[in-house]
């Protein structure tokens, strides 16, 4: 016996999203019913719908940035009860076994973890993400999200968050540090927030200045253009950490010129063609060009507990259901500030 | 008034070396003069000979793997005396004031550090190196060597020890760490002894098995050829350290795949030409691309004493003056085990 909800699919490759509905698994003693409020648009989302990142599964319900309320437990649940403020992101389950599980770094799981849409469980079933009423996740995968944090904008925090707080942390941000965020979209946003939040002095490296007003909202103290040559001269040597967000094929060396000695670049977004880089550039100062996929969900937890003690949360535009379309093509022309958070309760109404 | 000592130099670039003589400075109140015993061959000192790295100065007397004894100190030395047994490595100056100098990490050094050879002082003259019987340097850029490492096999480590140790240390080789060295070359060696001395497990990553027998006689516990593709799946996910002594355009990405999670590859090495690699392969298993460049004199020295407790020195070919240019062409064939040192009382013998 499952559960009937209400969800929005691509039936196949690049299909337009529509309204259908699905099948969620019965509560096993560790599960948790979570009556979804708001579902956050990754990039990722249409990448996946449109399978530019290899065979993908559909139908396909994407959603990895769930944010709602706990509707029922299974019988061997003891952190969570009903009514509970809840969040899941890009994972649902992992071995649990692995050295990289037993660290709280399922992102790591050698088995690999399950993620939340576009995956198959170790039941072999396929995984529906979060555009849909209702979803049964693990416990173990299911993250509090604390009073004074609306749900709404809490959902872009399970992935957008995460994958932005992890590196920042990794990597030394915090007071006495210069922070630059290369990219103001849904990642970018949120960097700039977090680093703020932790104390860093952030400046936004953007192609033009179109967003400096909102990069100097969201806290950031510089913001320069990468279209302009003259930025590369004038920051060489400046920051301690670039987070880089953005998935184009950027001059990396370039980039690698404004790090100060030691100073390490971190890509979070990832362009399909190669990148290139000058070996001396890496050298001449120790630096330091580091990639980092989201985080484990102890992490996650900080994270939401980092965000609602520093009153930190996504800038979002809230859609319904029947928008969702326009909003994967206003996404693919960066014609978002900054993130697309789905509204549950239109899905199937 | 100067001092008068014999030198090998190239008197423009590609020029063979040949015999000549130099003046060496008079001792200033910090100055130590050095009576030189050897000087190591350094695939750098070819570069700059062929002007490979840009406008070099001639005539240029190379030489940065400097190993003698105090001949004489001037009037403010209170560190070492005569006869003390000392080394010399990539430089001889730097500002001492800035916040690299004074972390004692003076290859950083935002005036730029004086190098041994093709630099030019604070004073405005051009400084010459190591092929050469004496040698005047600052104080506070000359090392002590620890009785227990002969002279010779002690000169190589003022460059090619240095720059594999460093890194190792930074990125925390040691006992549990499995370790990769690329390239069984000057570095190489080194890196292999160095990585074996501190306790990791370290396997040699070379284009063929041809030096495999002396990889294991240095402390390798694996050998693998990289000519072979079946060896980058047999150690996939393997390493938490690549340090990559090679100056080619290797396939990064590939290498990156041997990497456990959160590993790291490190650049001493530096091809001219620009190294590609996938962002995913930094992105899945945050994984980190860096780059070293030699160590400061603290850490050199720490180096120094880490080997003669260790009963590490290079692998050496002694050489006569008359050998270099046919030593310079063997390096190039990379007909070399591990490391040409130049016997300094041939030098104009």
């Amino acid at each position: 016996m499952t559960t009937t909800t209400s969800a929005i699919a691509a039936a196949a490759p690049g299909a337009e999203l529509a309204p259908t509905t699905i099948e969620r698994r019965d509560l096993r003693p560790d599960d948790v019913l979570i009556d979804i409020a708001f579902a956050g648009i990754c990039h990722s989302d249409i990448h996946q719908v449109k399978q530019d990142w290899g065979t993908a599964i559909f139908p396909m319900v994407p959603g990895h940035e769930i944010a709602g309320t706990v509707a029922a437990v299974g019988s061997g649940v003891t952190k969570y009860q009903v009514g509970d403020r809840v969040g899941v992101g890009c994972m649902v389950d992992s071995c649990g076994e692995c050295e990289y599980c037993r660290a709280g770094t399922e992102q790591f799981c050698v088995k690999g973890n399950v993620q939340t849409y576009n995956g198959v469980g170790f039941d072999g079933e396929n995984t529906y993400g979060g555009y849909s009423r209702q979803v049964v996740v693990k416990d173990a995968f299911v993250c509090r999200i604390p009073e004074g944090i609306e749900l709404d904008v809490a959902a872009p925090l399970l992935c957008a968050g995460i994958t932005t707080y992890s590196p920042l942390r990794q990597w030394g941000a915090g007071p006495g540090k210069k922070v630059a965020v290369v990219g103001l979209g849904g990642l970018g946003h949120m960097a700039v927030k977090l680093a703020v939040a932790m104390g860093a002095e952030v400046t936004v490296l953007s192609q033009s200045l179109k967003k400096q007003e909102d990069g100097f909202k969201l806290g950031a103290k510089d913001y320069y253009a990468t279209s302009d040559e003259s930025t590369f001269e004038a920051l060489a040597g400046r920051f301690d950490l670039i987070l880089n967000t953005v998935s184009a094929k950027l001059p990396i060396s370039a980039y690698l010129g404004m790090l100060r000695v030691r100073g390490a670049m971190v890509n979070v977004g990832a362009p399909g063609e190669p990148l290139e880089y000058n070996a001396f550039s890496l050298l001449g100062g120790n630096k330091v060009l580091a990639g980092s996929m989201i985080g484990g969900i102890a992490q996650t937890q900080e994270m939401l507990d980092f965000c609602a003690e520093h009153g930190v949360g996504a800038e979002i535009e809230k859609i319904t259901a029947d928008q969702v379309n326009a909003a994967y093509e206003r996404v693919e022309n960066s014609d978002v500030r900054y993130r697309f958070v789905i509204d549950a309760s239109t899905i199937g109404a």
